[in-house]
């Protein structure tokens, strides 16, 4: 069976830093060998490349030919270094169309003019904004995120052919919500109806979990709510949602039902079913508790709660307690980017500086979050670390460049985590696999058409905007 | 005389977002055209490019011929934007040699890691580190900075002959300190004999800017301060200097002379020379009031207060009060890296989460405080802005990518500063002119061989660590 190896120049594990680094992965995507590289690849990697220096090349990827006696392809990563996909924990993909709208708003009046255009999105919007998303994910070193938004299975299906992974749950309002007609019905019985079929249809899938996604305590009503619980555990699909994202919400929800969000929750039954929630910036000391008690998982949010002015969340506090975390960057409707490198950095520097202490939240905690524990909050815990048995869902950054300098991990291989950490963006991510797929290969997309989407992007915006009488970014 | 073009998609000025714009500026480089496109521009590249499409050239620079007529030379910069160059208010330029170093450690322990290292710098060290952040300064847009280091003239000539601006600051400390050996006593009363000479001999200079450089009230005693005060008044040199960075400091200045920081600065005469206060995390509200009456200016750093567990400084209440207001990376050993991008949406965001608030900072007050505020703040009023007669210090950033799609400036020009307050990176910087010279074109460096800059900052990196006995990133 055909073994592919990664050489690089380290790799960040479960048991550390690994210099001089080797990942192998059969072909069913799953990891074979994690560790120092062995010298049976160093032997196949002079035997492609006859004469040349072993460890020279810089960015290039070499896919040898694949000798007989051994059935392996060798990629020479020299001057990269590996590390686990990232996971984003919470986002509203096809959203990249609206980049940019309302900048400078608080909450509420951001999502009215939000709602506003997306009461105008066609379905082909939805698909081009997921392509966009996916394509800025791939390219930032994302493989796998939870996604609450319109979906059905055309849209799954590209998620599928794109090579990544998603938690897809179809955003639902209250039942008597009359939804955004472009797109479908989001009337919250039509959804909990999708949903159970598309749990059907995606049961067992290596890429693709399906979740209710009702939206938030103070858009759906109470009978509703508890019905998707009930659902939810009789059936064993997860529940994506918000809760206590603005103080707004809190004050609404506290005013109506006479409880904070999670609790009144908490009395409809909800966190007896497997809850992915999102924000969490105003949980109370007894709903972080009630999160712990009950295995909820939550998702932290750093930029975007402080681009809308929503907060900053106990994530210290979540950490003791034990909770499940992972990291999300929200749309980019609030963020506006989907660089998770950056929220691994804001989120760890941000409760530094919040509590003025400096070893709060460590960089190697965060990247756990972004990488492991994401990947098992969101319903893929054999993704998110390189050990053998996981999938090979491994990104490549470039170390080559200014702001990665000096960086000597043979000498120091504890820098690795610190560059992840506070130095890396995005922009040096050069290879995706998942899987042990190549998605993304030196910096070129295997799997789609960027420049093809960009532009469909830029023409769905067009549309969106002129259909929403003029509204768009910077007109506030 | 020959002109310099600049076309463009949409170019940031003091008056709003221009579209299909053009900026030109003279062999003096100063403005002398900032708006929409001008007929005889367009004329002039359908001439340099016969039967080219006009805006097709995404990414290249086309530097046409001059023809006689005219004498100009047109860049077309298609698929890009202009803004003003980006200012540093405060940063320890070298300090990239120490990047990574005690990473999760609190202000005072850091500074001892930090300070432990230092005792071994070389001279050669200091000039490869500064090389290297001016690297890493003008890949990710930043044409000027104000530096506390140390300093002499051959250091002060290669920012020189790199093209940027400087502000420079020999760092000082109690004229009884040992100071770092290996550079040059950093003797309070030798380092203000220099920089009293260095004055002289750069008087006038229009890349560079002397100033004393007292570390800080807590290590240095009143009388050097008020000294250095008097010697500051009597010359017009101003002043650069790090106030109420820590609790820790404000406590200890408290407990030592019972008066906060700035307090007991200003009994000592200090505000009445021209101050830039780096940090300022701990700033009482009367000691705003005294910045403001004083004109002290500030130099907000986010990034490194949040890191080092220090603090949130209290920019919407500096704003209120009206203080000249600088931003600033800090040294990469807390940050991690020079990339002001990072910097304008963490200083935009962040406050708007800690106030719970998201009109209290915004996009274009924050890039105001990067470019022409910040320049001003540091000694340069005639960069920081696109209009005729400021000095050609402009930036361009590739806008064909991913995080900024869909962006129709056509359609939306307020979208322009959405995207360069939220979405772009350094990563995105092609181009950099300062004083109308092009020092970095298409990705390239022209005045600075980065890879040899690159190499001998990893080399001095290994000689410190072995200096140090083998201290370094990720070993605490």
């Amino acid at each position: 069976m055909t073994e592919t190896v990664l050489r690089a120049d380290a790799m960040l594990t479960p048991g550390g830093v690994v210099v001089d680094a080797e990942l192998a992965f059969d072909a069913d995507g799953r990891i074979t060998y994690a560790g120092s590289a062995r010298p049976e690849s160093i032997a196949n990697l002079d035997g492609a490349h006859p004469g040349a220096p072993r460890f020279e090349s810089v960015s290039g990827v070499h896919e040898t030919g694949v000798p007989a006696h051994s059935g392996r392809v060798t990629h020479d990563l020299t001057g990269h270094v590996l590390m686990p996909g990232l996971v984003n924990g919470h986002t509203h993909s096809a959203m990249t169309l609206l980049r940019g709208v309302s900048d400078d708003e608080g909450f509420m009046p951001w999502l009215a003019a939000v709602q506003a255009l997306e009461q105008h999105l066609t379905h082909e919007d939805v698909e081009v904004g997921l392509q966009l998303a996916m394509v800025e994910m791939i390219e930032t070193g994302t493989i796998a995120f939870a996604d609450m938004y319109h979906w059905d299975e055309p849209l799954i299906e590209l998620v599928r052919s794109a090579g990544m992974r998603a938690m897809v749950a179809l955003a639902s309002f209250a039942p008597e919500a009359v939804g955004f007609p472009g797109v479908s019905s989001w009337n919250g019985a039509e959804a909990t109806e999708q949903t159970e079929a598309l749990a059907e249809r995606y049961a067992g899938d290596a890429q693709i979990r399906i979740a209710y996604g009702p939206h938030a305590p103070y858009t759906c009503p109470p009978d509703f709510l508890r019905d998707i619980a009930a659902r939810a555990i009789e059936r064993g699909i997860p529940i994506h949602t918000h809760i206590s994202e603005s103080a707004a919400e809190v004050a609404q929800i506290t005013e109506q039902y006479g409880a904070t969000p999670a609790a009144h929750l908490d009395a409809l039954g909800f966190f007896e079913a497997d809850v992915l929630a999102a924000h969490c910036v105003h949980l109370t000391e007894s709903e972080i508790e009630l999160f712990a008690a009950t295995g909820t998982a939550v998702s932290h949010n750093p930029v975007s709660n402080l681009k809308l002015g929503n907060g900053i969340a106990a994530l210290p506090a979540w950490q003791r307690a034990g909770l499940r975390i992972s990291l999300g960057t929200d749309s980019v409707a609030s963020n506006n980017t989907l660089d998770l490198f950056e929220e691994i950095k804001t989120g760890t520097i941000l409760h530094r500086g919040a509590h003025q202490d400096a070893s709060i939240v460590r960089a190697a905690d965060m990247l756990e979050i972004a990488t492991r524990r994401g990947a098992e909050a969101i319903g893929f815990p054999d993704s998110g670390a390189l050990e053998v048995g996981r999938l090979a869902d491994v990104i490549a950054l470039d170390v080559a460049g200014s702001s990665a300098t000096p960086l000597d991990l043979a000498a120091e291989p504890g820098a690795l985590v610190s560059h992840l950490g506070f130095g890396a963006t995005g922009a040096d991510v050069r290879h995706v696999f998942v899987g042990g797929r190549h998605i993304y290969a030196d910096g070129e997309h295997l799997t789609l058409d960027a420049p093809a989407i960009r532009a469909r992007a830029a023409q769905a915006r067009a549309r969106l905007r002129a259909a929403a009488g003029g509204a768009g970014a910077g007109a506030a």
